[in-house]
């Protein structure tokens, strides 16, 4: 290294440390930790390991009995769980303390009971993906391979902490979906029964947003919220809309607002950008025009939903 | 961990069996392993570094004999695909048959016989980047950094398994190239030459779909079906749109259906909603107006593509 | 293997070899290697864990002195950079130049006295992030795991390499930024003070974009160029939009053209296709129209941004 580059570096070095001491965000001193990227994720894959054996980890061991399996497996996810729970409730503070440990049980308790539900309507999930998606060959390809049922499998596993106010990890959660499979859901959402997302790259499924039952997404649709220049204000507020039972929304949909209903049974086209509510059984599309370079006449598209 | 914690585990755990129980999804048993995704991967970045050598693997040694380097990687790609090509056809089986193996070698032979060709339209590819782009500075840049290229090239590598009916390995692939991209190319679909897609993130071309050559796709364009009620009953018909040679399709244009093309020679413009088929040298643009904050007038905005 | 096995592959390894041997740019011979994908990754890293101390690198050591930590991390960044910078200048060169050095050493000396004014930026675009989005909890979850805040930070520290005319390395470090969140920053892009980008995915901003501060974007936003015939012969020149201070830009709105300027204040309402300019405090949507099913009546769809 030049004797110009060591001078470079330690200006540099000065002038990182001073922004440091001006801002008390830059770095994290003297607190404990945020819960840790690398377990969350861990958390994640084991859940699945546990929910659907046999597809993410290679062959089980031939003639074991499941109970063991998931009973060490639980138990071993259960002890991760609850650390990361205690981080993520001691944010901002400077050790842990005793009553956290205390709120991070009963936490915990309450979501590995709900589990075998979780699980339960996991399966409703593969199975609306299986009827709704001709290309799917089999449901096991859909457990294995589709990043749909990926965005939704963590979703839910997120939900269930979203609910006990867990902060940082449902964020961390479906971010890590978010990065795998480009589908953004937020895990203060609420989803039914039989949920499907094709393809989905970026769909995006806001805080305050309600889903009925039998809804399917594709690609791109936002289910967001308008912005608003009131900011923080409207934190806990509905700004995302509500999605009623058996919808269809196509590619690219864009629908905002809290006040916005797509009522039962309504099919919203591809590409259209809806900001007030839809009645029942309606079909919405976007308009687009034709023109024939060659004879400059320009005609508006028939549409089919 | 407290005593109330186990009981939690303990019903957890019954309840999870029970789900097991009931469901022949849930849990894979008593049969062939599914292939592995982590070998599928290998297998992808295998064939890339013997039709790319020198972009992904570090310098190559000086002096090497190519001979003997795309020999010595090609004999342990072939032993590593028959492996899975031999899973995937034993899916649902409990045993790997005698008929099973020699079907996975006539594929295999078929499948590397080919692979000389898949590689001279590759540089095809390579080519409509580069002269497609603006902001490429070099073949070389797309070839080691263009989404869309890693796209192109795994839905070639996958279409080759797919004509073969190979079940699980295509999905895999396809679905590779879908989490690092964003782009979810179909192995299904017949693609052209000189095939090009910029930025490519949340493209959708799907099982059934047609594209001639010279075609240029932008991003978030889906090339999908119309979401009916028969489900699997679709299984297998065209149901995805065709696209003529040297079409250029913008950002964002969902163009849907089995019956819709796309004529030689058109503009499809961005955010366009398209379910009806589009003639020879036409352009098509979506429609929006203009608000004026302050006089509250609007109007139609000019397009020019 | 059997024996036809060993004839298919003999046959494929002479025609592959015969392909490499017919272009020049499938296998890269006789010259200094690309810069290393993976270098340039752990570089980002790097300077991530410099300019947020603690964030994604596990708890600091209690009681360290920031200066030690800073200036042994950026040391070791600095040899870093500077090799690979080495490597990038070297494109298609048979070795590497004394010429080649010096010029590495001047670009890696400019480049690092500006990273503490980066991290700066970077503490603006953040508050920008926490004052945008209702659903953000506090700044630091915006650090750690807001992928628009991965993308602009990785836009960044990428731009300063840029402006130095730098071959492949920003590419490399937007081309990673891009997979991890599906946002295509490409380095070239001016981009002011407080910029958010929520959510994300398929947010594509091209070379020769210009952004006022305080621009917020959501998913799906294209800033991109018109696709013209010429090609190549428009490398260099402005083929991007310029965007105005105080802009909002809804989700999956695609706007292209050089000469396409969106005023200050303005807002684009989601999913419009834009190729001409938008005044000042202008609010541009695009048209929707809605179907009764059962009555068959058609009306065009009001909007609210």
């Amino acid at each position: 290294m030049t004797e110009e580059a060591k001078k470079v570096l330690k200006r540099a070095v000065g002038k990182i440390a001073d922004n440091y001491e001006k801002s008390d965000i830059l770095m994290l001193k003297d607190q404990t930790p945020l819960p840790d990227r690398n377990a969350v994720i861990g958390i994640i894959k084991g859940l699945r390991g546990v929910m659907f054996p046999g597809y993410f980890e290679g062959k089980l061991t031939a003639g074991a009995e499941p109970d063991y399996y998931i009973g060490s497996a639980l138990t071993d996810l259960y002890e991760k769980l609850y650390e990361q729970v205690v981080l993520a409730l001691s944010y901002k503070k400077k050790k842990i303390t005793g009553a956290v440990r205390e709120r991070a049980e009963e936490i915990c308790d309450r979501y590995f009971a709900k589990l075998p539900e979780v699980q339960r309507t996991l399966l409703k999930d593969v199975e609306a993906g299986y009827n709704g998606d001709p290309a799917a060959k089999s449901m096991e390809e859909i457990i294995c391979s589709y990043p749909g049922f990926l965005a939704i499998f963590v979703y839910r596993i997120a939900h269930g902490l979203y609910v006990e106010n867990v902060p940082f990890i449902p964020r961390i959660m479906t971010e890590y979906a978010h990065g795998e499979t480009g589908i953004d859901i937020n895990s203060g959402a609420e989803i039914g029964e039989y949920f499907f997302i094709d393809h989905g790259t970026g769909v995006v499924i806001g805080e305050t947003t309600v889903i009925g039952d039998n809804v399917k997404l594709y690609q791109g649709v936002t289910l967001g919220a308008l912005s608003l220049k009131s900011g923080q204000k409207l934190a806990g507020k509905k700004r995302h809309p509500t999605v009623g039972n058996g919808v269809t929304i196509y590619a690219n949909a864009t629908i905002l607002g809290g006040n916005t209903v797509i009522g039962d049974g309504s099919v919203v086209g591809g590409n259209t950008f809806i900001t007030s509510s839809v009645g029942e059984n309606t079909k919405v599309s976007a308009k687009a025009q034709e023109l024939d370079i060659k004879t400059g006449k320009m005609t508006d598209i028939e549409y089919y939903i």
